[in-house]
Protein backbone atom coordinates (compact mmCIF):
# COMPACT_ATOMS: atom_id res chain seq x y z
CA UNK A 1 0.00 0.00 0.00
CA UNK A 2 0.80 3.47 -0.50
CA UNK A 3 -0.08 6.56 1.73
CA UNK A 4 0.53 10.33 0.76
CA UNK A 5 0.16 13.09 2.72
CA UNK A 6 -0.32 16.58 3.08
CA UNK A 7 -0.04 17.42 6.24
CA UNK A 8 1.65 20.68 6.40
CA UNK A 9 0.40 23.53 8.14
CA UNK A 10 1.81 27.16 9.53
CA UNK A 11 0.43 26.16 12.75
CA UNK A 12 3.80 23.94 14.50
CA UNK A 13 1.31 21.92 16.87
CA UNK A 14 -0.35 20.84 13.30
CA UNK A 15 2.82 20.50 10.94
CA UNK A 16 3.37 17.08 10.13
CA UNK A 17 6.58 16.19 9.58
CA UNK A 18 8.55 12.73 8.26
CA UNK A 19 9.34 12.51 12.21
CA UNK A 20 5.64 12.09 13.32
CA UNK A 21 4.88 9.43 11.38
CA UNK A 22 7.82 7.04 12.79
CA UNK A 23 4.89 5.13 14.41
CA UNK A 24 3.00 4.63 11.70
CA UNK A 25 6.10 3.50 9.20
CA UNK A 26 6.77 0.77 12.16
CA UNK A 27 3.39 -0.59 12.24
CA UNK A 28 3.41 -0.83 8.87
CA UNK A 29 6.99 -1.56 7.22
CA UNK A 30 5.69 -2.85 3.60
CA UNK A 31 3.49 0.17 3.55
CA UNK A 32 5.08 3.58 1.26
CA UNK A 33 4.71 6.32 2.36
CA UNK A 34 4.84 9.56 1.01
CA UNK A 35 4.91 12.55 2.63
CA UNK A 36 4.23 16.00 0.30
CA UNK A 37 5.60 19.32 1.89
CA UNK A 38 3.47 21.71 -0.52
CA UNK A 39 0.99 21.13 -3.27
CA UNK A 40 3.02 20.95 -6.50
CA UNK A 41 4.70 18.04 -5.00
CA UNK A 42 0.99 16.24 -4.07
CA UNK A 43 -0.15 17.24 -7.50
CA UNK A 44 2.53 15.39 -9.43
CA UNK A 45 1.84 12.34 -7.65
CA UNK A 46 -2.03 13.07 -7.93
CA UNK A 47 -3.08 10.43 -10.68
CA UNK A 48 -1.68 7.38 -8.84
CA UNK A 49 -2.84 8.45 -5.81
CA UNK A 50 -5.54 6.17 -3.66
CA UNK A 51 -4.81 6.92 0.34
CA UNK A 52 -3.76 10.25 1.31
CA UNK A 53 -4.31 12.12 4.82
CA UNK A 54 -4.41 15.33 4.22
CA UNK A 55 -5.81 18.71 5.95
CA UNK A 56 -7.18 20.25 2.76
CA UNK A 57 -8.91 18.93 -0.33
CA UNK A 58 -10.18 21.93 -2.90
CA UNK A 59 -12.77 20.37 -5.15
CA UNK A 60 -10.59 20.77 -8.35
CA UNK A 61 -8.37 18.31 -6.86
CA UNK A 62 -10.87 15.31 -7.00
CA UNK A 63 -10.67 15.58 -10.97
CA UNK A 64 -6.76 14.75 -10.81
CA UNK A 65 -6.91 11.88 -8.58
CA UNK A 66 -8.69 9.42 -10.60
CA UNK A 67 -7.35 6.55 -8.41
CA UNK A 68 -8.49 7.95 -5.32
CA UNK A 69 -10.64 5.95 -2.94
CA UNK A 70 -10.27 7.69 0.70
CA UNK A 71 -9.26 10.62 2.58
CA UNK A 72 -8.24 10.75 5.96
CA UNK A 73 -7.93 14.20 7.40
CA UNK A 74 -7.28 14.94 10.72
CA UNK A 75 -9.80 18.24 11.15
CA UNK A 76 -12.59 17.80 13.15
CA UNK A 77 -14.52 20.63 11.36
CA UNK A 78 -15.93 20.27 7.28
CA UNK A 79 -14.37 23.48 6.50
CA UNK A 80 -11.21 21.68 4.55
CA UNK A 81 -12.25 18.98 2.46
CA UNK A 82 -14.26 19.63 -0.24
CA UNK A 83 -17.45 16.69 -1.31
CA UNK A 84 -16.79 14.74 -3.82
CA UNK A 85 -18.90 15.84 -6.57
CA UNK A 86 -19.28 11.89 -7.50
CA UNK A 87 -19.88 10.86 -4.32
CA UNK A 88 -17.02 7.65 -4.17
CA UNK A 89 -14.32 9.16 -2.23
CA UNK A 90 -14.71 7.76 1.35
CA UNK A 91 -13.65 11.04 3.68
CA UNK A 92 -12.71 9.98 7.10
CA UNK A 93 -12.64 12.70 9.95
CA UNK A 94 -9.91 12.43 13.00
CA UNK A 95 -12.47 11.77 16.11
CA UNK A 96 -10.00 11.85 18.77
CA UNK A 97 -10.37 16.06 19.25
CA UNK A 98 -12.71 15.26 21.83
CA UNK A 99 -10.41 14.21 24.46
CA UNK A 100 -7.66 17.33 23.54
CA UNK A 101 -10.48 19.91 23.73
CA UNK A 102 -11.36 18.68 27.02
CA UNK A 103 -8.67 19.12 28.96
CA UNK A 104 -9.03 23.44 27.02
CA UNK A 105 -12.70 23.32 28.14
CA UNK A 106 -12.61 22.16 31.51
CA UNK A 107 -9.41 24.55 32.18
CA UNK A 108 -11.69 27.42 30.75
CA UNK A 109 -14.62 26.82 32.98
CA UNK A 110 -12.68 26.65 35.84
CA UNK A 111 -10.66 29.74 34.86
CA UNK A 112 -14.24 31.61 34.67
CA UNK A 113 -15.56 30.00 38.16
CA UNK A 114 -12.25 31.08 39.68
CA UNK A 115 -12.85 34.20 38.86
CA UNK A 116 -9.31 34.28 37.24
CA UNK A 117 -9.74 37.49 34.90
CA UNK A 118 -10.09 39.68 38.24
CA UNK A 119 -6.75 37.01 39.52
CA UNK A 120 -4.71 38.37 36.17
CA UNK A 121 -5.69 42.26 37.46
CA UNK A 122 -4.34 41.72 41.30
CA UNK A 123 -1.62 40.22 39.87
CA UNK A 124 -0.57 43.25 37.42
CA UNK A 125 -1.31 45.24 40.39
CA UNK A 126 0.91 43.75 42.42
CA UNK A 127 -1.96 43.31 44.87
CA UNK A 128 -3.36 40.96 47.40
CA UNK A 129 -7.10 41.43 47.13
CA UNK A 130 -8.61 38.25 48.85
CA UNK A 131 -12.18 39.64 48.16
CA UNK A 132 -12.08 39.56 44.84
CA UNK A 133 -13.45 36.15 44.47
CA UNK A 134 -16.22 36.55 46.86
CA UNK A 135 -18.81 35.52 44.54
CA UNK A 136 -17.11 31.94 43.57
CA UNK A 137 -18.98 28.96 43.78
CA UNK A 138 -17.67 25.44 43.34
CA UNK A 139 -18.33 24.22 39.84
CA UNK A 140 -19.76 21.01 41.46
CA UNK A 141 -22.82 23.10 42.84
CA UNK A 142 -23.53 24.06 39.30
CA UNK A 143 -24.92 23.17 35.96
CA UNK A 144 -23.46 23.10 32.29
CA UNK A 145 -25.06 23.41 29.15
CA UNK A 146 -23.02 22.24 26.68
CA UNK A 147 -24.72 23.24 23.34
CA UNK A 148 -23.62 20.45 20.19
CA UNK A 149 -23.13 17.60 22.27
CA UNK A 150 -21.60 14.95 18.71
CA UNK A 151 -18.51 12.90 19.34
CA UNK A 152 -16.33 15.83 21.32
CA UNK A 153 -18.95 17.46 23.25
CA UNK A 154 -20.02 14.29 25.45
CA UNK A 155 -16.17 13.58 25.71
CA UNK A 156 -15.79 17.34 26.97
CA UNK A 157 -18.91 16.87 28.74
CA UNK A 158 -17.71 13.60 30.56
CA UNK A 159 -14.65 14.93 32.00
CA UNK A 160 -16.79 18.02 33.15
CA UNK A 161 -18.82 15.83 35.06
CA UNK A 162 -16.06 14.34 37.16
CA UNK A 163 -16.06 17.79 38.78
CA UNK A 164 -19.63 17.39 39.87
CA UNK A 165 -21.26 19.56 38.19
CA UNK A 166 -24.27 18.81 36.69
CA UNK A 167 -23.57 18.64 32.80
CA UNK A 168 -26.88 18.94 29.76
CA UNK A 169 -26.03 18.33 26.51
CA UNK A 170 -28.31 20.03 23.75
CA UNK A 171 -28.35 18.81 20.16
CA UNK A 172 -30.59 18.63 16.99
CA UNK A 173 -32.07 15.11 17.68
CA UNK A 174 -31.82 11.94 20.15
CA UNK A 175 -32.46 13.28 23.56
CA UNK A 176 -31.81 10.82 26.28
CA UNK A 177 -29.23 9.82 29.03
CA UNK A 178 -25.40 9.50 28.00
CA UNK A 179 -22.92 7.90 30.68
CA UNK A 180 -24.75 9.61 33.01
CA UNK A 181 -25.59 12.75 31.32
CA UNK A 182 -29.22 13.93 30.47
CA UNK A 183 -29.42 15.02 26.36
CA UNK A 184 -32.16 17.02 25.22
CA UNK A 185 -32.80 18.43 21.68
CA UNK A 186 -32.64 22.27 20.98
CA UNK A 187 -36.64 22.98 21.45
CA UNK A 188 -35.89 23.14 24.80
CA UNK A 189 -33.39 25.54 24.98
CA UNK A 190 -35.85 27.91 26.11
CA UNK A 191 -36.57 25.87 29.36
CA UNK A 192 -33.27 25.24 30.21
CA UNK A 193 -31.23 28.31 29.48
CA UNK A 194 -32.49 29.96 32.66
CA UNK A 195 -31.10 27.13 34.92
CA UNK A 196 -27.63 26.98 33.35
CA UNK A 197 -24.80 28.75 34.77
CA UNK A 198 -22.25 28.35 32.13
CA UNK A 199 -23.07 27.80 28.64
CA UNK A 200 -20.34 26.09 26.20
CA UNK A 201 -20.98 25.97 22.50
CA UNK A 202 -19.18 23.37 20.05
CA UNK A 203 -21.34 24.00 17.05
CA UNK A 204 -19.96 23.01 13.96
CA UNK A 205 -19.41 26.55 11.56
CA UNK A 206 -22.13 25.58 8.81
CA UNK A 207 -24.81 28.32 8.22
CA UNK A 208 -27.25 26.67 10.40
CA UNK A 209 -25.85 27.82 13.27
CA UNK A 210 -25.00 31.35 12.10
CA UNK A 211 -25.54 33.64 15.10
CA UNK A 212 -27.14 30.67 16.94
CA UNK A 213 -27.17 32.02 20.23
CA UNK A 214 -28.97 35.39 20.08
CA UNK A 215 -29.13 38.39 22.45
CA UNK A 216 -32.22 37.27 23.46
CA UNK A 217 -31.62 33.68 24.36
CA UNK A 218 -28.79 34.78 26.33
CA UNK A 219 -30.91 37.26 28.24
CA UNK A 220 -33.09 34.36 29.24
CA UNK A 221 -29.73 33.02 31.59
CA UNK A 222 -29.14 34.10 34.83
CA UNK A 223 -27.72 37.29 35.19
CA UNK A 224 -23.95 36.45 35.29
CA UNK A 225 -23.89 33.45 33.07
CA UNK A 226 -20.85 32.32 31.85
CA UNK A 227 -20.41 31.81 27.86
CA UNK A 228 -17.89 29.58 26.32
CA UNK A 229 -17.45 29.23 22.53
CA UNK A 230 -15.08 26.15 21.28
CA UNK A 231 -17.07 25.46 18.08
CA UNK A 232 -17.14 27.80 15.51
CA UNK A 233 -16.80 32.24 15.61
CA UNK A 234 -19.97 32.09 13.79
CA UNK A 235 -22.34 30.71 16.14
CA UNK A 236 -21.79 34.03 18.63
CA UNK A 237 -20.78 37.16 16.94
CA UNK A 238 -18.58 40.06 18.62
CA UNK A 239 -22.32 41.52 18.38
CA UNK A 240 -24.16 39.71 20.56
CA UNK A 241 -21.10 39.63 23.10
CA UNK A 242 -21.19 42.73 23.40
CA UNK A 243 -24.88 43.75 23.73
CA UNK A 244 -24.80 41.33 26.68
CA UNK A 245 -21.39 41.97 28.35
CA UNK A 246 -22.97 43.86 31.51
CA UNK A 247 -25.13 41.14 31.64
CA UNK A 248 -22.66 38.11 32.12
CA UNK A 249 -20.67 37.00 34.02
CA UNK A 250 -17.48 36.75 31.28
CA UNK A 251 -16.71 34.90 28.46
CA UNK A 252 -14.39 32.37 27.28
CA UNK A 253 -13.89 32.99 23.67
CA UNK A 254 -11.74 30.59 21.62
CA UNK A 255 -12.91 31.29 18.97
CA UNK A 256 -14.55 34.53 17.10
CA UNK A 257 -16.94 35.53 14.16
CA UNK A 258 -13.73 36.92 12.61
CA UNK A 259 -10.24 35.57 13.25
CA UNK A 260 -7.77 36.25 14.01
CA UNK A 261 -9.95 38.60 15.85
CA UNK A 262 -8.94 42.24 14.61
CA UNK A 263 -6.86 44.19 16.41
CA UNK A 264 -9.94 46.90 16.81
CA UNK A 265 -11.91 44.62 18.70
CA UNK A 266 -13.92 45.52 21.34
CA UNK A 267 -14.02 42.27 23.01
CA UNK A 268 -9.93 42.56 23.59
CA UNK A 269 -10.87 45.03 26.30
CA UNK A 270 -13.64 43.81 28.06
CA UNK A 271 -12.21 42.49 31.39
CA UNK A 272 -14.48 39.63 31.73
CA UNK A 273 -13.94 38.28 28.42
CA UNK A 274 -11.05 36.41 27.66
CA UNK A 275 -9.75 35.21 24.05
CA UNK A 276 -7.45 32.47 23.02
CA UNK A 277 -6.22 32.19 19.19
CA UNK A 278 -8.75 29.03 18.38
CA UNK A 279 -6.24 26.71 20.42
CA UNK A 280 -8.10 24.45 22.15
CA UNK A 281 -6.35 21.54 20.45
CA UNK A 282 -3.13 22.87 19.95
CA UNK A 283 -1.27 20.15 22.06
CA UNK A 284 1.83 18.09 21.23
CA UNK A 285 -0.65 15.02 21.57
CA UNK A 286 -2.36 16.35 18.69
CA UNK A 287 -0.53 14.73 15.72
CA UNK A 288 0.26 11.44 18.09
CA UNK A 289 -3.62 10.99 18.46
CA UNK A 290 -4.12 11.17 14.54
CA UNK A 291 -1.17 9.20 13.76
CA UNK A 292 -2.93 6.19 16.12
CA UNK A 293 -5.94 7.00 14.59
CA UNK A 294 -4.54 6.17 11.48
CA UNK A 295 -3.06 3.11 12.27
CA UNK A 296 -6.13 1.50 13.86
CA UNK A 297 -8.47 2.67 10.78
CA UNK A 298 -5.64 0.62 8.26
CA UNK A 299 -4.96 -2.37 10.82
CA UNK B 1 -27.65 23.97 74.07
CA UNK B 2 -26.05 27.19 73.89
CA UNK B 3 -23.33 28.07 71.24
CA UNK B 4 -21.16 30.79 70.47
CA UNK B 5 -19.75 32.18 67.41
CA UNK B 6 -16.39 34.39 66.75
CA UNK B 7 -16.44 34.11 63.01
CA UNK B 8 -15.96 37.65 62.26
CA UNK B 9 -13.33 38.21 58.96
CA UNK B 10 -11.80 40.85 56.64
CA UNK B 11 -12.28 38.46 53.74
CA UNK B 12 -16.03 38.72 53.05
CA UNK B 13 -16.14 34.43 51.96
CA UNK B 14 -14.82 33.97 55.95
CA UNK B 15 -17.24 36.42 57.46
CA UNK B 16 -19.75 34.71 59.26
CA UNK B 17 -23.21 36.88 60.04
CA UNK B 18 -26.80 35.82 61.24
CA UNK B 19 -27.69 34.99 58.15
CA UNK B 20 -24.97 32.23 57.78
CA UNK B 21 -26.59 30.14 60.25
CA UNK B 22 -30.30 29.84 59.27
CA UNK B 23 -29.52 26.28 58.33
CA UNK B 24 -28.00 25.58 61.67
CA UNK B 25 -31.20 27.09 63.78
CA UNK B 26 -33.55 25.40 61.52
CA UNK B 27 -31.72 21.99 62.62
CA UNK B 28 -31.53 22.69 65.91
CA UNK B 29 -34.44 24.89 66.54
CA UNK B 30 -33.88 24.13 70.43
CA UNK B 31 -30.60 25.80 70.33
CA UNK B 32 -29.48 29.03 71.58
CA UNK B 33 -27.24 30.78 69.43
CA UNK B 34 -24.91 33.32 70.37
CA UNK B 35 -23.33 35.28 67.04
CA UNK B 36 -20.71 37.60 68.42
CA UNK B 37 -18.99 40.56 65.79
CA UNK B 38 -15.77 41.07 67.97
CA UNK B 39 -13.77 39.71 70.64
CA UNK B 40 -15.29 42.18 73.56
CA UNK B 41 -18.92 40.87 73.21
CA UNK B 42 -17.17 37.33 73.39
CA UNK B 43 -14.92 38.16 76.17
CA UNK B 44 -18.19 39.55 78.31
CA UNK B 45 -20.21 36.16 78.07
CA UNK B 46 -16.67 33.91 77.99
CA UNK B 47 -17.18 32.64 81.99
CA UNK B 48 -20.10 30.06 80.54
CA UNK B 49 -19.35 29.36 77.17
CA UNK B 50 -19.41 25.70 76.55
CA UNK B 51 -19.55 25.20 72.94
CA UNK B 52 -17.40 27.45 70.15
CA UNK B 53 -17.08 28.43 66.57
CA UNK B 54 -14.48 30.52 66.10
CA UNK B 55 -11.09 31.36 63.80
CA UNK B 56 -9.02 32.46 66.37
CA UNK B 57 -8.31 31.82 69.59
CA UNK B 58 -5.35 33.15 72.02
CA UNK B 59 -3.87 31.16 74.55
CA UNK B 60 -4.89 33.23 77.44
CA UNK B 61 -8.66 32.98 76.67
CA UNK B 62 -8.50 29.17 77.84
CA UNK B 63 -8.31 30.56 81.35
CA UNK B 64 -11.06 33.11 80.61
CA UNK B 65 -13.62 30.49 79.50
CA UNK B 66 -13.60 27.72 82.67
CA UNK B 67 -16.52 25.79 81.22
CA UNK B 68 -15.60 25.75 77.58
CA UNK B 69 -15.51 22.18 76.38
CA UNK B 70 -15.24 21.93 72.44
CA UNK B 71 -13.83 24.52 69.85
CA UNK B 72 -15.09 23.90 66.34
CA UNK B 73 -12.99 25.83 63.38
CA UNK B 74 -13.58 26.43 60.13
CA UNK B 75 -9.54 26.70 59.26
CA UNK B 76 -7.53 23.69 58.24
CA UNK B 77 -4.28 24.97 59.25
CA UNK B 78 -3.59 24.39 62.67
CA UNK B 79 -2.72 28.33 62.63
CA UNK B 80 -4.98 30.20 64.80
CA UNK B 81 -6.41 28.00 67.42
CA UNK B 82 -3.40 28.14 70.66
CA UNK B 83 -3.49 24.51 72.12
CA UNK B 84 -5.10 24.16 75.55
CA UNK B 85 -2.37 24.26 78.18
CA UNK B 86 -4.63 21.74 80.50
CA UNK B 87 -5.28 19.37 77.72
CA UNK B 88 -9.21 19.37 77.98
CA UNK B 89 -11.19 21.70 75.35
CA UNK B 90 -11.66 19.28 72.24
CA UNK B 91 -10.34 21.43 69.09
CA UNK B 92 -12.32 19.94 66.15
CA UNK B 93 -11.01 21.12 62.69
CA UNK B 94 -13.20 21.53 59.36
CA UNK B 95 -12.52 18.77 57.04
CA UNK B 96 -14.29 20.20 54.52
CA UNK B 97 -11.90 22.12 52.20
CA UNK B 98 -10.37 19.58 50.12
CA UNK B 99 -13.27 19.61 47.76
CA UNK B 100 -13.13 23.80 47.56
CA UNK B 101 -9.46 23.17 47.19
CA UNK B 102 -9.35 20.19 44.92
CA UNK B 103 -11.15 22.98 42.03
CA UNK B 104 -8.84 25.75 42.68
CA UNK B 105 -5.88 23.31 42.53
CA UNK B 106 -7.07 21.47 39.08
CA UNK B 107 -7.61 25.15 37.67
CA UNK B 108 -4.49 25.74 38.49
CA UNK B 109 -2.60 22.77 36.90
CA UNK B 110 -4.55 23.27 33.20
CA UNK B 111 -3.88 26.89 33.45
CA UNK B 112 -0.34 26.41 33.43
CA UNK B 113 -0.10 23.05 31.13
CA UNK B 114 -2.27 24.89 28.87
CA UNK B 115 0.09 27.81 29.02
CA UNK B 116 -2.22 30.37 29.99
CA UNK B 117 0.47 33.03 30.52
CA UNK B 118 1.21 32.95 27.22
CA UNK B 119 -2.31 33.02 26.25
CA UNK B 120 -2.35 36.25 28.63
CA UNK B 121 0.49 38.24 26.73
CA UNK B 122 -1.34 37.22 23.68
CA UNK B 123 -4.81 38.51 24.92
CA UNK B 124 -2.83 41.82 26.44
CA UNK B 125 -0.90 42.28 23.09
CA UNK B 126 -4.46 41.81 21.10
CA UNK B 127 -2.59 38.96 19.48
CA UNK B 128 -3.44 35.99 17.37
CA UNK B 129 -0.55 33.64 17.65
CA UNK B 130 -0.57 29.58 17.66
CA UNK B 131 2.61 28.42 18.56
CA UNK B 132 2.49 30.10 21.62
CA UNK B 133 1.26 27.17 22.88
CA UNK B 134 2.98 24.40 20.86
CA UNK B 135 4.49 22.99 23.97
CA UNK B 136 1.54 21.56 25.67
CA UNK B 137 0.82 18.21 26.29
CA UNK B 138 -2.45 16.63 27.65
CA UNK B 139 -2.17 16.74 31.63
CA UNK B 140 -3.85 13.45 31.39
CA UNK B 141 -0.49 11.87 30.00
CA UNK B 142 1.52 13.83 32.68
CA UNK B 143 2.34 12.70 36.32
CA UNK B 144 1.54 14.77 39.17
CA UNK B 145 3.11 14.44 42.77
CA UNK B 146 0.91 15.66 45.79
CA UNK B 147 3.63 16.53 48.53
CA UNK B 148 1.24 16.49 51.72
CA UNK B 149 -1.47 14.20 51.22
CA UNK B 150 -3.67 14.40 54.11
CA UNK B 151 -7.36 14.53 53.72
CA UNK B 152 -6.73 17.63 51.85
CA UNK B 153 -4.16 16.47 49.66
CA UNK B 154 -6.06 13.25 48.56
CA UNK B 155 -9.60 15.12 47.85
CA UNK B 156 -7.60 17.34 45.11
CA UNK B 157 -5.95 13.93 44.07
CA UNK B 158 -9.23 12.13 43.21
CA UNK B 159 -10.06 15.03 40.81
CA UNK B 160 -7.06 15.35 39.47
CA UNK B 161 -6.76 11.75 38.72
CA UNK B 162 -10.39 12.31 36.80
CA UNK B 163 -8.25 13.61 34.03
CA UNK B 164 -6.28 10.88 33.13
CA UNK B 165 -3.35 12.34 34.57
CA UNK B 166 -1.35 10.25 37.06
CA UNK B 167 -1.17 10.86 40.54
CA UNK B 168 1.37 9.83 43.43
CA UNK B 169 0.44 11.19 46.71
CA UNK B 170 3.57 11.90 49.05
CA UNK B 171 3.55 12.20 52.62
CA UNK B 172 5.48 11.33 55.86
CA UNK B 173 4.47 7.79 56.72
CA UNK B 174 1.71 5.65 55.59
CA UNK B 175 2.91 4.55 52.01
CA UNK B 176 0.57 2.40 50.18
CA UNK B 177 -2.67 2.46 47.53
CA UNK B 178 -5.62 4.97 48.11
CA UNK B 179 -8.18 5.26 45.88
CA UNK B 180 -6.53 3.72 42.87
CA UNK B 181 -3.35 6.55 43.83
CA UNK B 182 -0.48 5.48 44.73
CA UNK B 183 0.96 7.10 48.00
CA UNK B 184 4.90 7.00 48.98
CA UNK B 185 6.86 8.49 51.74
CA UNK B 186 8.96 11.40 51.96
CA UNK B 187 12.14 9.24 51.49
CA UNK B 188 11.02 8.67 48.23
CA UNK B 189 11.11 11.53 46.84
CA UNK B 190 14.70 11.95 45.36
CA UNK B 191 13.26 8.78 42.80
CA UNK B 192 10.33 10.27 41.94
CA UNK B 193 11.27 14.20 41.59
CA UNK B 194 12.66 13.17 38.09
CA UNK B 195 9.74 11.69 36.63
CA UNK B 196 6.81 14.16 37.63
CA UNK B 197 6.02 16.47 35.19
CA UNK B 198 3.88 18.92 37.94
CA UNK B 199 4.78 19.02 41.95
CA UNK B 200 1.88 20.38 43.90
CA UNK B 201 2.59 21.30 47.66
CA UNK B 202 -0.13 21.08 50.15
CA UNK B 203 2.12 20.89 53.45
CA UNK B 204 0.90 22.38 56.83
CA UNK B 205 2.66 25.69 57.94
CA UNK B 206 4.73 24.30 61.13
CA UNK B 207 8.37 24.86 60.98
CA UNK B 208 9.22 20.64 60.38
CA UNK B 209 8.18 22.02 56.63
CA UNK B 210 10.02 25.04 56.09
CA UNK B 211 12.00 25.52 53.01
CA UNK B 212 10.85 21.40 52.23
CA UNK B 213 11.70 21.61 48.50
CA UNK B 214 14.76 23.17 48.13
CA UNK B 215 16.84 24.27 44.86
CA UNK B 216 18.43 20.62 44.85
CA UNK B 217 15.73 19.18 45.29
CA UNK B 218 13.46 21.10 41.82
CA UNK B 219 17.26 20.64 40.31
CA UNK B 220 16.26 16.59 40.59
CA UNK B 221 12.97 17.40 38.49
CA UNK B 222 12.38 17.04 34.56
CA UNK B 223 13.72 20.73 33.21
CA UNK B 224 10.48 22.53 32.57
CA UNK B 225 8.42 21.05 35.51
CA UNK B 226 5.47 23.06 36.89
CA UNK B 227 5.47 23.94 40.61
CA UNK B 228 2.30 24.66 42.85
CA UNK B 229 1.97 25.89 46.27
CA UNK B 230 -1.24 25.40 47.93
CA UNK B 231 -0.32 24.59 51.52
CA UNK B 232 1.51 27.08 53.51
CA UNK B 233 4.33 29.89 52.17
CA UNK B 234 7.34 28.41 54.11
CA UNK B 235 7.91 25.45 52.16
CA UNK B 236 8.46 26.99 48.94
CA UNK B 237 10.49 30.47 49.50
CA UNK B 238 10.86 33.21 47.04
CA UNK B 239 14.28 32.89 47.11
CA UNK B 240 13.95 29.34 46.17
CA UNK B 241 11.75 30.06 42.94
CA UNK B 242 14.17 32.86 42.15
CA UNK B 243 17.15 30.53 41.62
CA UNK B 244 15.62 28.28 39.54
CA UNK B 245 13.22 30.38 37.49
CA UNK B 246 14.70 29.69 34.09
CA UNK B 247 14.87 25.94 34.59
CA UNK B 248 11.44 25.39 35.57
CA UNK B 249 8.33 25.57 33.25
CA UNK B 250 6.53 28.09 35.49
CA UNK B 251 5.01 28.12 39.26
CA UNK B 252 1.44 28.53 40.39
CA UNK B 253 1.63 30.25 44.00
CA UNK B 254 -1.29 30.51 46.16
CA UNK B 255 0.71 31.32 49.14
CA UNK B 256 3.90 33.02 49.40
CA UNK B 257 6.64 33.11 52.45
CA UNK B 258 5.87 36.56 52.89
CA UNK B 259 2.13 37.16 52.70
CA UNK B 260 0.64 39.58 51.47
CA UNK B 261 3.29 39.24 48.89
CA UNK B 262 5.42 42.77 48.58
CA UNK B 263 5.27 44.89 46.06
CA UNK B 264 9.26 44.85 45.46
CA UNK B 265 9.08 41.17 45.26
CA UNK B 266 10.85 39.94 41.96
CA UNK B 267 7.86 36.91 41.43
CA UNK B 268 5.71 39.33 40.41
CA UNK B 269 7.60 40.49 37.42
CA UNK B 270 8.49 36.71 36.22
CA UNK B 271 6.56 35.67 33.20
CA UNK B 272 5.87 32.22 33.96
CA UNK B 273 4.62 32.55 37.21
CA UNK B 274 1.42 32.91 38.60
CA UNK B 275 0.12 34.67 41.94
CA UNK B 276 -3.51 34.20 44.10
CA UNK B 277 -4.05 35.93 47.22
CA UNK B 278 -4.12 32.77 49.14
CA UNK B 279 -7.29 32.37 47.40
CA UNK B 280 -7.80 29.19 47.00
CA UNK B 281 -10.90 28.32 49.68
CA UNK B 282 -12.38 31.54 48.82
CA UNK B 283 -15.80 30.20 47.47
CA UNK B 284 -19.12 31.16 48.79
CA UNK B 285 -19.37 27.49 49.66
CA UNK B 286 -17.07 27.57 52.34
CA UNK B 287 -19.41 28.95 55.03
CA UNK B 288 -22.07 26.81 53.77
CA UNK B 289 -19.67 23.66 54.36
CA UNK B 290 -18.61 24.65 57.04
CA UNK B 291 -22.66 24.84 58.71
CA UNK B 292 -23.19 21.71 57.28
CA UNK B 293 -20.34 20.47 59.13
CA UNK B 294 -21.10 21.33 62.52
CA UNK B 295 -24.47 20.39 62.10
CA UNK B 296 -23.41 16.76 61.39
CA UNK B 297 -21.16 17.22 64.78
CA UNK B 298 -23.76 18.32 66.72
CA UNK B 299 -26.55 16.24 65.23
Amino acid sequence: MELHTCLWSEVAAFDFDKSDFQRLRAAFPDMTLKVHENAESFLSSADHVEHLLTWEFPEDWYSKCPKLKQIMTPAAGRDWIAPDPNGKVNVIHGTFHGEIMAESMLGALLYMNHQMPSMQRNHASRGWDRNLQKDARLLRHQRVLIIGFGSIGRVCGQLISGTGAEVIGVRRTNAGMENGMQVVTTDRLVELLPTADHVVLVLPGDTSTDNFLTTDMIRLCKPGVYLYNFGRGNALTTDTVMKVIDEIGGAFLDVTDEEPLPEDSPLWQQPNVMITPHSSCIYQDYKTCFVEEVISRLT
